[in-house]
């Protein structure tokens, strides 16, 4: 991939796009895997999918049905199970769909190769089985994880790819001077420096040295160290994140401006997220729950302009496992410092949120990529708790981003 | 007040502004006196008021302190004494405050003028005390009511005011000829034909004929009726309703928006609303509950751009007096057609989410009237259940529309 | 079947039961049937059944795997083709379950016979298929459901049955002289007169003229007739009602007694129901509803001691299905009249509530008749929103009753 | 006072009955005088009390308005002043009636003297204002407290006297050899041994010296020490706690034994709390946090009869001052293995939904203790979280035990 400015083939999008999910077998890539392929074979409406909807009507986007996947993973499993799985637990995904996908499942299975295990903090280290390719040098594995996404693509006669990240929530990462240049993180590699990165870190090197697009969807915040930016200029690749806005940081964005708009003084928000399954498990570990509150926490004060009260509670509720439930108190202060409350209540499955986002950032960091930008894409702002070099949280306006985004694209397409 | 297209003192903004409120005793509108007068004697801060933030910086705007109110109403009782029944009640106004204001709110309470009751509706009807007065004929009470707000004006040598409408939501009026043009509405007041009119209709005549900004602040829909329109075109003031937006409304303008944006299709959304107070008395009727009804339950689908099963409930408890408490239960499908949901509870004083809307508006009017504006006022949108004219459900373009307004009047301003 | 007071085999409990349900296809009698065989062919826990705990442990209960189901219904179909519908609108009975249930449910389906369809109401009337056997004198109809159930026995070589009546709540029944003797109800069957009766007091009158304990699951008023109960008397076989109390109301029987004991005295107590289904379209008609809400509202009264203001909505939301949601407002006032509120919502499937008590019911009323009880019994009365012929309330009194009842069996086993 | 096995005048109740608070000043503690002497004067409703309703009637008890209050306290105040406090952040006392009772308030302030602030943990001792008198020896503390209670009395001329503790809930305190037996103990304090005790335990210590019995509403571990059950059983007065349950935790034990009833097994109970307040700020210390949590936590396993996940939350929200908010999420299995989901929502004013409580138990205190009886009071059970010596949780249960010592009495009465 070239460091053009503009990708030759503009507008015209790839019949095939490679989708490469780091964190292949999750829930959420499990729904991403499955939802694709089910609404690719009309087993499923296209629903909660912002790139199937009137806003992006005309503009040139990588068909579902050509979506491929393949994807870096640390447990053993394939698709077909994981799905399985997801319907015992959470029944989102209904089994005569699997039914019907699973011999495809098992087949794209074959996409998917060991990942990356490095650094990656006690919870992770004790879900997951451990294989001794962990022990070799760090430049190995990294080089040998750009290989297998090379080799995904040219087994699959694919031009472009998009990465994504999925992995697990890690513990922040220790500031580290390698975080600093290019050179030094390459260095750090290199010398198998392994407490100077995480596993996010070596993923995004990883897209980055490939020239892919990259989409981080989780908290951490390895991922999109100035080094790892300096290696995305290099290769012309843009990226985004962080940590997909999906649930009650998504409500939190929509309403607060309400409260502003009207000068209701907001004197607390505390909310209260619970949930089950693996996400819920590794986030009831204090060192991987603050990566997450802290990006939960921050847009109150943005978008209302003033200090204020919050907490934001997350504990894991085995029994829940998927279906996220999230309650938030808000207290608030009127006319004449009269004070007044509004809660709400937010039950949804994650991966179901989470997944049509993913989907509709594969296509528009790939239109993005084809039409020659790189760097951050603040367009997507409005799909990400923590929008990269964005300050904006205020729903609203971040929709008003996209938006403004698609116009030019439609002047750029009728020019 | 003449018709020129810009009022000679533009920028300057009076120092002393009339208030006139139909319905001066309700709850509201004695939420809205005491609070200014709390206000202009620093008894509590101005929070709610959207008027006193940054948003509003530079604008020239009537001080708070400067308002003189009046009003017409029909039942027998005081400023102060209404103050204290709601201290009583809600606990919203606080006694060593009224203790404070009392001989000030009963002073006041001397430019309330006995109100208009003709053709109310039977359960108004049955709550109010009724006078002799009633029976006199049609134009006699309509000019007596002008010659209050002009005597009110001479009186406390004002030269601007703005007519408020905060009396209790009437019934639907039956489609009447005499709507249609001023001719046949006057026609119809000098002929005393009853039917034709509902309270709201001749207070709204009353305003446009002194010539005041009109603010519709309850749902019944005689007020802007075309031939009413044309009188305040006929004496060049500006008018906008109806029914301030304080609640649940504003919750669904701001949260409807979200749901659309992400494709999370909404599948039903169930509101129930509970109050005591006399609002929750009167909306207890059906007839009067079909109009706020009405009011409540149209923005939806314009926002989401379909059809949906909706529901507005509204229902007296008699014990929550003024505190209103709605929940909403918002059914919606997300991916692969998966269901989930949202609740909100929603606990909010009304005559305080509303009194700082009045006081806003009241200043707003009298700007778009001193700038030369006439005719509906979009920019109040936001501010509206049912915003006239406008077909902007959309709380946060609404917003946009206000503060685009005031943009503009900044540029007047610096010209 | 004997009028003898005690049946000649207790307390050896029957090998084989027979189960008749009255509404054999209705989405509560199909979640009965699949339950009992799931759990006979472990397929899934025997969870909410009282009569598997602890609490029954040594009474002599037929078996769950010794029920043998038949029915009465008004609807093609068959239990198969109903799980079927509400695996997909519900999801509540798993797909490989059905999968492997699905031949034996089928066959079972052939027990099932046209039932009655006499005065249901036009909500009824208008939701069901009709055919010419309604036009038969109702002499005809009746003796013909008799033979049914006996048929039924016969050919499945069953001693025992019990009767549940499942069917659709109707409208109020009109009082009428045929109601009040038995002599007279049978005159008005055998005179064809239809105002005076309702499918559920045909199917009553039928359960008491084969001699089978009945249990009256819905809250129509037409089935514990003055007359019907005569019948039972006659026959010598015990029968209860009515309303099965599953949800809301359940809940409400066991927080009223807080309430109560701490003298929180309850001002107000605002319950919402909202659900979609063919029980939420029948009780969107207001005379369906009015049977149905006149069930759920008695207790509080009742349990608190005073009169309060009251209030339960029920409102047909079709994108639930069976998923019922109720929100309930508690207002009350405690030390020094201190305001205060308790809300809650209550998320449960109907069906899936009320199958296992079904089940129970079906044992203990057959266990009552084994032991040559007849007449209402009381001790079920924890079971049902208006016990019948009990005026105890309170959930923790009326458990008392059927602990203190099982004592006595016991005891008597014991001796 | 004597050890007779009952009171000389038994069944004649003090005219007179004095009421001594640990902690006097708190929210809770001066809720409770204000509410005595409001009721008194008959400005405000005896509402919330169990002993002013139909179920006390005919028990001979102390009156209300013949209370007499005193206490210890470690900060500067007096009623007054802490009254009008409450007022401005709750609203929960209203000014008039405070206007009203002022005088009064602050002339009952005499009674209350310098606490023992030994040992209460850093939480605690960073809120309240030292003074010299805590170097003192622990038994000159000790005695001094002694001697202020018997002063109170000889002043006031009173015979009876209950004291309660309302301190602020304490860490746990360690296991200690001086807690064993009453010789140790006073050794200990002899000592000067200050790492054995907490003011907890110094506070019941003067209770059981000066013959009171001892009412233990605070979770506190360190006042029930068999040591001291030793002395309270040597002076012959009876004692209970502890941990008044006002507010969660009795909706909890008011609704475990409805999922019980029906086998609705139970998957998780997640519950948060939030509240201001003093108490907000003491509970958000974790160290005092566990004491409390513990107290609410092990009632559900006790109910249910099985293990199950639980956890109860408690953040501080300053804004909301003494209105306590609950959330809990009941996830729970039904027929089928069938997860569903109850919520609840408690708003309700601690100090508000306590001080009832105490005066019910003082009174009810008093009365055991003119009967003779010691040790123990099982029968005020249902009035704590964790009942002394009581393994009943289930709400109904324990209020059947207060409802079978009552008929007890009257036995004694009428015999």
């Amino acid at each position: 991939m070239a460091k053009t400015r503009q990708h030759p083939s503009f507008p015209e999008p790839p019949r095939r796009l490679g989708v490469w999910l780091f964190g292949a077998y999750g829930g959420l890539a499990t729904t991403v895997v499955v939802g694709a392929r089910a609404i690719a074979r009309r087993l499923a409406p296209a629903r909660g999918m912002v790139t199937e909807t009137v806003t992006l009507a005309g503009v040139p986007l990588a068909p579902i049905d050509g979506l491929v996947f393949g994807g870096h993973e640390v447990r053993t499993s394939d698709w077909a199970a994981s799905a399985f799985d997801i319907w015992q637990h959470n029944n989102t995904l209904p089994w005569p769909m699997l039914q019907q996908l699973a011999p495809e499942l098992r087949r794209l299975s074959k996409n998917v190769r060991r990942g990356l295990l490095v650094n990656a903090g006690r919870t992770i280290d004790d879900l997951v089985e451990h294989d001794r390719g962990e022990r070799a040098p760090l430049r190995t594995q990294v080089d040998r994880a750009i290989a297998d996404i090379r080799a995904f693509l040219r087994r699959n006669r694919l031009r472009d790819v998009v990465c994504v990240n999925l992995t697990s929530t890690e513990p922040a990462l220790a500031p580290h001077a390698a975080h600093r240049s290019l050179a030094a993180f390459e260095q750090a590699i290199d010398r198998d420096n392994r407490k100077a990165v995480r596993p996010s870190a070596l993923y995004a090197y990883v897209a980055a040295s490939v020239g892919a697009p990259f989409v981080h969807f989780t908290p951490s915040d390895s991922a999109l160290l100035p080094a790892i930016q300096q290696k995305f200029a290099q290769t012309g690749a843009p990226f985004m994140g962080a940590d997909g806005k999906t649930g009650e940081t998504l409500v939190k964005s929509a309403l607060a401006p309400m409260f502003h708009h009207r000068d209701l003084r907001v004197l607390s928000w505390q909310g209260y997220n619970i949930l089950g399954d693996r996400d819920g498990q590794v986030l009831a570990h204090d060192e991987n729950k603050r990566t997450k509150v802290a990006s939960k926490d921050a847009l109150l004060p943005s978008i209302l302009g003033y200090p204020l009260h919050t907490h934001v509670g997350i504990d894991c509720v085995p029994s829940l496992h998927d279906l996220k439930t999230a309650w938030d108190f808000i207290h608030f202060e009127g006319f004449l410092g009269h004070k007044m409350a509004m809660q709400f209540i937010w039950q949804g499955c994650d991966a179901i949120l989470a997944a049509p986002l993913v989907l509709d950032m594969v296509r528009l960091a790939n239109l993005a990529h084809r039409r020659g930008e790189n760097g951050p894409m603040p367009q997507l702002a409005c799909f990400f708790k923590t929008p990269f070099g964005v300050a904006e949280h205020d729903l609203h306006r971040q929709w008003q981003m996209l938006t403004d985004w698609l116009a030019g694209i439609r002047r750029d397409l009728h020019r």
